[in-house]
């Protein structure tokens, strides 16, 4: 089952401790869709510049991620300028360029509105909402926000929620959300919004899934070198969602698969700038690090 | 099998956001031989003022924890004022008298000194590496330390830890202790120093375990109200130390059992001020809730 998702393309420029990158592919849709390639076909939407070179549009098409739908405007790509220092759970936003972005009205060619499965990546909740209209029978609708919105759109973004199947942001955002500091009590403001299941993104502490009256929890994968971690939640969420349209199962135990396969492909993005790790991997190591993660979490029953 | 701790009996002062504590019973001390007293017999060896009320004594020995070394001192009992705010992982230490615990001098009864399970619980390495040599012949040495000691008293630490089996000590701690931000390599420059099992506490997001080519990571159990985090870290190792004595077995799956135990116990304490959780659960709870935590972390295999 191939995955409709609506996001960003952008260049990237980042620092960290380790090292710099300029201008390099970005965007959550990118992340996203290359990760879901490993698990299944991908639509793209989104927009870019007439800046935007032909090298990454050969390398999203030879992950057969199809580009219908990538409109490309007069103007500059989407730039986004940030820094990590040691503790790599913080960026700190050093320039923000929308450009192309700024005027994105996501259109779905006519063949994407049939999609089944729907990753609104983190933009404006009115245009996630957009998209929705435009799908006709989604069987599983999922998203991304993040602070800016749930601060200046939050009405949007709730009458956004309504429609989606599930949420995956990250701890902090569960919180501000749902105005309440207990992660299970915020958990439960946060589903009665409409989303049966919230995945809570904790960065290098791993993912916690709640569902009807169940929770998952998940590690990350331990890493000696954590390089840069741009692009780990969107990397996470094609993971999840990849594997959830590959296996068209939404039962809570695939839920949980999908979690660690998530939790896998983010672990790869994060060693490498931009998507570079994601380009030189293959499923025998996505299927590896699946089973380092179900060794690092067993342990036995008891009488 | 029993176990022998040496630590801290204290009175704290304690502000949350959710109350107020006034010279409650505390200390690393008791907080660990009250968790591992659900699992095995304690001998206590500790400082008390001529403050300390017989009421807690009583508390003391009705949970089976000798008291042969608890050592009553001229002077008041050590007391510890602080504050959390709603991130609950951050302790504020708002004044300190050390008490009668300044010139504390662990000797342990004749008894004592065949002791098999050993806890140095967070006191001046040169006070743990005394009570080690009147230790005859331990099977299991574990202990704890604190960034104090780390910055103070480092190369006494290190002496002290090439007698040590097992380090329990909180993320921030390895860092430090290792001089290394990535906690995979600091946990590696932490065992060479002596320990071969390094468990690092995490607060609310659970705990990792380092061995010899393995690693475990176990969640904190999910609570709707996490009332006082004080003591979490000590009673955590009581239930650790405490299922390993009981059972006598120190193999990898072993020390799996007694980490989730741990953090069963651990998950009590912080529901209530001081030891008061604790003074009414039951093995039935505490079984039900190492269940809970199984279901939280299980997933399927992949082919």
């Amino acid at each position: 089952m191939s995955i409709l998702v609506v996001g960003s393309v952008a260049f990237d420029s980042i620092k960290t401790p380790f090292g710099v990158a300029d201008d390099v592919l970005g965007g959550s849709a990118c992340y996203f869709s290359t990760a879901a390639s490993f698990f299944t076909d991908v639509n793209l939407v989104a927009v870019v510049g007439d800046d935007f070179p032909q090298q990454h549009i050969d390398f999203l098409k030879s992950r057969n991620i199809d580009l219908a739908g990538l409109q490309k405007s007069r103007g500059d790509t989407f730039r986004w300028k940030g820094r990590y220092d040691y503790n790599l759970n913080e960026a700190h936003t050093l320039e923000t360029h929308l450009n192309v972005f700024e005027s994105f009205q996501p259109v779905l060619p006519e063949n994407y509105r049939d999609a089944e499965y729907v990753f609104l990546a983190n933009i404006d909740p009115e245009l996630q909402l957009e998209v929705l209209q435009q799908v006709k029978n989604p069987k599983l609708v999922a998203c991304d926000t993040m602070n800016f919105w749930i601060e200046g759109k939050k009405a949007e973004l709730i009458k956004t929620l309504a429609k989606v199947d599930i949420l995956i942001i990250n701890e902090a955002e569960v919180r501000q959300l749902a105005d309440e500091p207990n992660l299970l009590k915020a958990a439960a403001i946060v589903r009665s919004f409409g989303p049966e299941t919230l995945v809570v993104k904790q960065g290098e502490y791993g993912v916690l899934m709640f569902g009807e009256g169940s929770i998952f929890s998940a590690p990350a994968y331990p890493l000696e070198e954590v390089f840069d971690p741009t692009g780990a939640g969107d990397t996470f969420a094609g993971g999840f969602i990849g594997y959830l349209a590959a296996t068209s199962n939404q039962s809570e135990q695939n839920l949980r698969k999908a979690t660690v396969f998530g939790t896998v492909m983010a672990s790869f993005t994060v060693e490498k700038f931009s998507l570079d790790r994601l380009r030189d991997i293959d499923y025998l190591e996505i299927s590896d690090r699946y089973k380092k993660i179900k060794l690092l979490t067993e342990f036995a029953d008891i009488d």
